[in-house]
C-alpha cells in the first residue's frame, strides 16, 4: 500500500531547512484536507495557513516548538465553538444546490441536525467540532507524506495566543491543534534517523470473531 | 495525488452487502492505523475489530445506525481513561529497544511525559486520548479508500453498552469512535450516487503570507 509506505517515510519534524514548500503542494494538502470525511459532513471547522516570519514568531511565543517559526508553512485547525442554527441551515442550503436538490428536499435531515445539536451544551458542540479537525489533521499528515513534504503535529502551543493573534474568537472559532509543514534538516534534526516506534499491532488490536 | 482520488471516492455507507472483507485487507488498515500518528507516540488508544454477528447486533443495540449489525467487520477505538506512570514508563523501554539504545538513555524524555501527565487530570487525559483516536480514524478511512473498502465513521453509538459490552472499562478504555467496515449494497444505499458535498476550499480556507 502507497499509505503505509507514506506512514513509515514520515516523523514528527524537529529541525526544518529554511526551503519553503512550493504553494502547488500546500494546495493539495489544503484540497485533502476539504475532502476529509467530517460528522455529518458538517466541516465543523476551518484552516488557517500562516506563512510569515512575523506572525510565525507570535504564534509560536509561548511554546516549546520551535517549529511554529522556523517551518515554511503553519495549518491552524481552528474548529467552532457553536453549532448553530444558521450554520446547519446554510449547510443544507449548500447541500440541496451542490446536489440540484429542490430547497427543503432535506428538511428532514435538517430537521434532526436541529433537535440533535440543540439538545447539547456548547462546550460539548466545541468539543464535537475539535475532535473532527483531527481527521482532518489525519488526513493532512498522510497528504504531506505523499507528497514528500514532512509535518509535524503540534499539541503543545498556547491556545490563547493562537486564538488571540488570528483573532479567532470573534470568528467563531478556538484553536484545536496545529501542523508544521516544510521539509527536514536532517543534520540538526535528531530525529531524522531515529527508527520509527510502534507497538507490535498484535497490542494494538484485539479481534473478536 | 492517490489521496484525493481515494477521499473523493469514499462515502459514509448506509447499506452493506453481506460480502465479507478480506481478512488481508482488515489488515492492512489495521497496520496503517497502528502507523498513524499520535501525541508524543504514545498510542493512547487500542482497536477492538468485530466480525461476529452476535455480538455485532449487541454493540448496536441502542444505536440508529443499522451499518454496526450489518458490516463486515467493525472497528471500535477504545481511548485511554488514563494514561499512568507505568504506560509511560513501558513506552520508553520499548522506544530504548526498539531503537538500540542503552536503559536509560531517554530518561530526560521520560521524566517530560511523567511530569506533563502527572500535572492534568484525567477527565483531561482521557479527552486527549479520544482525540488521538480521530487522527487514527482519518488514517483507518484512507486506508480502506485506498484498498477500495468501503467505510462508514460512526459517533451515533451507545459508549455505554460498547464499553460493557467489550468490557472496556476494566481494560482502562472507552470507546471513542467506531467504524464499519464492508462493501456497498448500490441498490440499497440512497448516498451511493449522490455528489459529494464539500464547502469550496477558499471557504474552508485563509492564507496569512
Amino acid at each position: 500500500m502507497n499509505l503505509i509506505e507514506n506512514l513509515k517515510w514520515r516523523y514528527a519534524v524537529k529541525a526544518y531547512s529554511n526551503i519553503k514548500v512550493a504553494e502547488e503542494k500546500v494546495d493539495q494538502i489544503l484540497e485533502a484536507i476539504n475532502l476529509s470525511a467530517s460528522s455529518c459532513g458538517l466541516q465543523s471547522y476551518r484552516v488557517f495557513v500562516v506563512s510569515n516570519p512575523e506572525i510565525q514568531n507570535k504564534l509560536g511565543a509561548d511554546s516549546f516548538n520551535g517549529q511554529i517559526r522556523s517551518c515554511s508553512h503553519l495549518l491552524v485547525f481552528a474548529a467552532f465553538t457553536d453549532m448553530t442554527s444558521t450554520y446547519i441551515d446554510d449547510y443544507i442550503a449548500m447541500t440541496e444546490n451542490q446536489r440540484g436538490l429542490d430547497a427543503g428536499a432535506l428538511s428532514g435531515f435538517r430537521n434532526g441536525l436541529h433537535s440533535y445539536f440543540g439538545a447539547i451544551d456548547t462546550e460539548q458542540k466545541a468539543l464535537w467540532a475539535t475532535k473532527q479537525a483531527y481527521i482532518a489533521l489525519g488526513t493532512a499528515l498522510i497528504a504531506a507524506a505523499e507528497l514528500k513534504v514532512d509535518a509535524t503535529p503540534i499539541e503543545g502551543f498556547s491556545t490563547s495566543v493562537i486564538d488571540e493573534v488570528l483573532g479567532l474568537k470573534e470568528k467563531g472559532l478556538h484553536s484545536a491543534v496545529i501542523l508544521a509543514l516544510g521539509y527536514r534538516d536532517s543534520e540538526k534534526d535528531y530525529m531524522a534517523a531515529m527508527k520509527k516506534v510502534r507497538l507490535p499491532v498484535k497490542e494494538m488490536v484485539t479481534k473478536i470473531y
